[in-house]
């Protein structure tokens, strides 16, 4: 039997959602590329190359609608490579832009988000150094999709530390959860819900640099887009000898996204994020970090949701307000497709 | 008035053909993106990355059929990324793999483009490291496109020489023209030519170091994919002080491929070639890059195929068979799409 009868005949929107049914299918390719670079299904590789510490990284993007509230298409291209860089603790340097245009597309639009490929290149540091584009038939597409693949140097003194997380460790996360996803469902579906919903959308590359450097017990990284932040610390947490324990009350969701939610039938936790980070530490320099991620303009509001606790092993679960607990399983299911 | 008023209102196939107007869009966004590394437009950007040069690009493949005599997206996909590294000097070492599939895709299918990309890499002497899917709804894709960027390392005394061509070089070809884009018309036409009608589509970079370390000569190379070897000379002479000769004589052609041409109405120098190099090199080591170039299983069919000439200047031409001269265009027009 082959690995692929798991796929069970044909690829379905889920397994492109963030949840099980992508991580399964991630798991399948990297049993087929087998190497151990791929192996550990971080968001970036990293390797020595010519005496540097690099980190390589790739994202297709196919977001829709292309333009939304807080973002577009193109930010998202550049800041969502960026953050993945940004999470293994490299500075982001160099991207490439490969573009996929569906026939008859139109000018005015294609000028607007290379524009703000431009414009969010600049505003994160980075140099689009190479390109590609291609065009298929009407009906073939949908508009526009941008890959961007993205370099960046890891400097010692401002990686990660090297240590696996522990029990007692603290987990942070450095803003409102579910902005980008409540914007972009919103958008899809023509929906308002007053003022404040907009994407997150933004490049944590420098407010990571500058945590990186001010505290040395950072253990591990990641920015929770598909699937959420479910889906991160699952990931994190699966087939390892540790748990991890969140404190429902800690949980910064804006009232806006938490009324999308209500309405809508969506758990915060599984909502993707565009611009924040969640961030394993030694817990004798959470409150110093907390304090960093705070002066920043894109962490002012970040809070200590949690903690690596010894039990229960490879789940993450949810102390709630009332006092109960419940299990944050990764999500399943459809979830929402496009979302970037 | 916008410099994207060019496109006339919308995206046009042409716009991805690899002629004109592929040369203009990717001119306009050369100009937005405006860095000094894009600005050359070459196969690969180039720069110092912790003390090692480094060659950095992208491609996005939506080649349809999928799977063709010769090749399928996979290969296409892992050496097309390899061969631009190794027309700028470099060794492909790392590749991205950024796939968006279609719903519905079947798993059989899936299964045959991963495991083609895992070959293909373990032949051309790379790793995937990276890597993302996105599934998108049915009607909204074709099937399987899939984005590979590619690094590689520049050695000293294995690079190209840094001269500039000019007047007297030679310039040759590693084999026949127009295998790839012969293979995929016929396949898509449902034609039949006989039995030698396969893409070319394989690895350069094992041929070129070798190239480079023997010939220190070489000035200049490409791979003449969509556009065919009219467009990668153009490009090459376009605005310049020379021009380039080229005898009819001397190109090599396979009979099938010459069949599907006069049936078809095309001409094998506007074809696209997955497995091919055009190259620039001082005269005085035209015949000894061309023995290294025979002595490779690649390039068996290699000849010299003309040479730099004082004039006309920014323009190719061609001496024909009967002893007269025609210019050769930058392709205009929709050639083929999704030849690649």
């Amino acid at each position: 039997m082959s690995q692929f009868d798991k796929i069970a005949g044909e690829i379905k929107l889920a397994h492109g959602g963030g949840g099980r049914l992508s991580r399964d299918l991630t798991a399948l390719f990297a049993q087929v590329f087998d190497n151990p670079m791929l192996a550990p299904l971080a968001d970036a590789a990293v390797f020595d190359l010519g005496g540097a510490r690099v980190a390589f990284t790739t994202d297709s993007h196919v977001v829709s609608p292309l333009f939304f509230p807080g973002g577009d298409i193109g930010r998202l291209a550049v800041f969502g490579t960026c953050n993945d860089l940004a999470v293994m603790g490299a500075r982001p340097l160099y991207l490439s832009c490969g573009m996929i245009i569906e026939e008859g597309f139109p000018a005015a639009e294609l000028e607007r988000v290379v524009g703000s490929l431009a414009q969010a290149a600049a505003e994160a540091g980075v140099t689009i150094v190479t390109g590609d584009t291609k065009v298929v038939q009407r009906g073939k597409g949908d508009g526009i999709f941008i890959n961007t693949s993205g370099l960046g140097i890891i400097a010692s003194g401002a990686d990660l530390c090297g240590e696996e997380p522990c029990p007692g460790d603290s987990v942070l996360l450095s803003g409102t959860l579910g902005d980008h996803a409540a914007a972009i469902m919103t958008a899809r579906e023509g929906l308002r819900f007053g003022g404040d919903l907009a994407s997150d959308c933004a490049c944590l590359a420098d407010m990571l640099g500058g945590l990186l450097k001010a505290c040395r017990g950072v253990k591990w990284m990641r920015d929770p887009t598909r699937g959420g932040l479910a889906a991160s610390l699952n990931e994190l947490v699966e087939g390892k000898s540790f748990g991890i324990t969140l404190e429902e009350d800690a949980l910064p969701v804006k009232p806006a996204v938490r009324s999308v939610c209500e309405l809508l039938g969506f758990d915060p936790l599984h909502l993707a994020n565009e611009g924040k980070a969640v961030i394993v530490t030694r817990s004798d320099e959470a409150d110093h970090a907390l304090k960093i991620l705070r002066g920043h303009p894109l962490g002012r509001d970040a809070e200590i949701i949690g903690r690596v606790a010894e039990k229960p092993m490879g789940r993450v679960v949810l102390t709630t307000t009332i006092g109960g607990t419940r299990v944050v399983d990764m999500p399943a299911g459809e979830l929402l497709p496009r979302i970037c």
